[in-house]
């Protein structure tokens, strides 16, 4: 098959072209083709799909643009709690975490559920004494710390607010991350990893660790990772509608994504979007935000976009 | 509408009549219809599926025989952690808290969450200060302490061993609750809570708080409750995979159920059923396990069962 590929995303939300820099616009760009190449080369030498996706997110976990890992932002406590999720599309084996402190690669746990555990879901300090049978990076509070991000808690610490990482003043250009790729051998897989909300509290939990909500792949229809509104997302349970109205209706993968995202989310009225690639190597990545971190690259073609 | 009803299930697992003592049966039983009838006679009298179902889940919960509130089995740090998720089918709504321990019923919480925040699933501790807000019963540990099931837990304590509640020695028959209803408004509503397995630990969550997997409503389709192997019902997202293939394959509820246990999630590998109601007031309650405490009531009939 030379039709694999891959397509990842950083975040959607108010990402206006007239509030961003040329400078913050490169490093953006810089990253998202740094995390997207990482996983091609990587399909390109046969290996799997989770491969391409865990070193994808793996790039994006570890750059403090995105909300995700080394970026995540801080919930009402002034800590970072983190979620991921992973799906194998050949087995339909998955595996997440919510709520983790101090993990250096959410994705990285994630997947040692999936493959060494007989369960799906762990949370918080579980999912920490889980995480201690392997060689799992932990890092101090200090490598999660980001002066942007402790502004953007201070603003709005001690409300009742909260909110997803783009804000409105422009100054707030973070996201959720999550890759899905096609690899040689035919097989599938989707992956996303988020910091959620700045002064979440009470242990809210978003999409992102949600198989069905944030997260799906199957080989016979498509893999899926969604950014956005969290709570929408779950209430549509999004990821899996994609793979429904392909299964059930018979649409390709563009007309599902479009109904999933600018029809079903958008009459909820969540914001968001979702990157998706199907079986034949068609890649997918509407949003119904303003903007959307995003790139994609197969063999015909490499796209890194924003707005 | 004179087509309103309400079906609830208390688990499904290795339930065998050779096994069963008709004096347990009995207790089962009464059990069961208790909970049915609170349910129903809320609908008789006008009030919403909402509300039939929280009253049913309640007395579910409170009921030492199942597996969800004074009945939660014990983790493997011998505590009681409790899940459970709402869905409003005429708005989407929905609710949900994993982890928490303590709460007399954890469905009213998750209403709470529904009702009075901004997000779906709230876990732990943080669920448990969003519950201070309100009018929510906690109960000490003693509340939940039950001698059989503190029996199973000490079976496989310290070892690697989790199970479902329902054990093939005939003994352990508990289960998780959940319900359905139509309500004479045409609305429908799901809910399901769970104490989770035995001796589970590192933050294991399972489908009952997961909207979509355990817990969906929808009045365009369905209502859903699902029971079982929580992992495999969390890979298929079973309870939205019946609303799907309704809505855009066109199939009756009883086809989609049918579909959805006997074929998809059979074909996983996975144990369990789910009890579901239509907007026509079409009532299915199919598994593949050995059986399934359940019973359903509309105007035409009143059905009690376990094989």
């Amino acid at each position: 098959m030379n039709n694999f590929g891959i397509a990842i995303h950083g975040g959607a939300g108010t990402i206006l072209k007239s509030l961003m820099t040329p400078e913050k616009e490169a490093a953006y760009q810089t990253a998202l083709a740094q995390a997207l190449d990482t996983g091609y080369e990587l399909l390109e030498q046969g290996k799997t799909a989770l491969e391409a996706v865990e070193a994808a997110i793996v790039v994006l976990e570890d750059c403090p643009l995105f909300n995700a890992g080394r970026g995540a932002v801080y919930n009402a406590n002034g800590q970072h709690e983190m979620d991921a999720s992973i799906m194998d599309g050949k087995t339909l084996d998955a595996g997440a975490i919510a709520a983790v402190r101090n993990l250096k690669n959410p994705i990285k746990l994630a997947i040692k559920v999936m493959e060494h555990s007989d369960h799906v879901l762990l949370i918080g300090e579980g999912a920490k004494e889980f995480a201690d049978q392997f060689e799992i990076s932990f890092e101090s509070d200090a490598y999660f710390h980001d002066a942007l991000r402790y502004e953007q808690w201070q603003e709005i610490k001690g409300t009742e607010k909260f909110q997803l990482d783009h804000s409105k003043s422009g100054k707030k250009n973070l996201g959720t991350v999550g890759a899905v790729a096609l690899d040689q051998h035919g097989n599938l897989a989707a992956g996303t990893s988020t910091g959620g909300m700045t002064n979440k509290k009470f242990g809210r939990v978003g999409d992102s660790p949600i198989i069905g909500s944030g997260t799906y792949a199957n080989n016979a229809t498509c893999a899926i990772s969604c950014t956005g509104s969290g709570e929408y997302l779950m209430r549509a349970v999004t990821a899996y509608d994609v793979s429904c109205r392909m299964a059930y209706k018979g649409l390709s993968l563009k007309d599902a994504c479009n109904e999933a995202i600018m029809d079903r989310l958008t009459e909820l009225g969540g914001d968001g979007g979702l990157v998706a690639i199907d079986h034949q190597g068609d890649i997918q990545m509407p949003y119904n935000s303003e903007g959307m971190y995003r790139a994609s690259r197969n063999a015909r073609e490499r796209i890194i976009a924003i707005y």
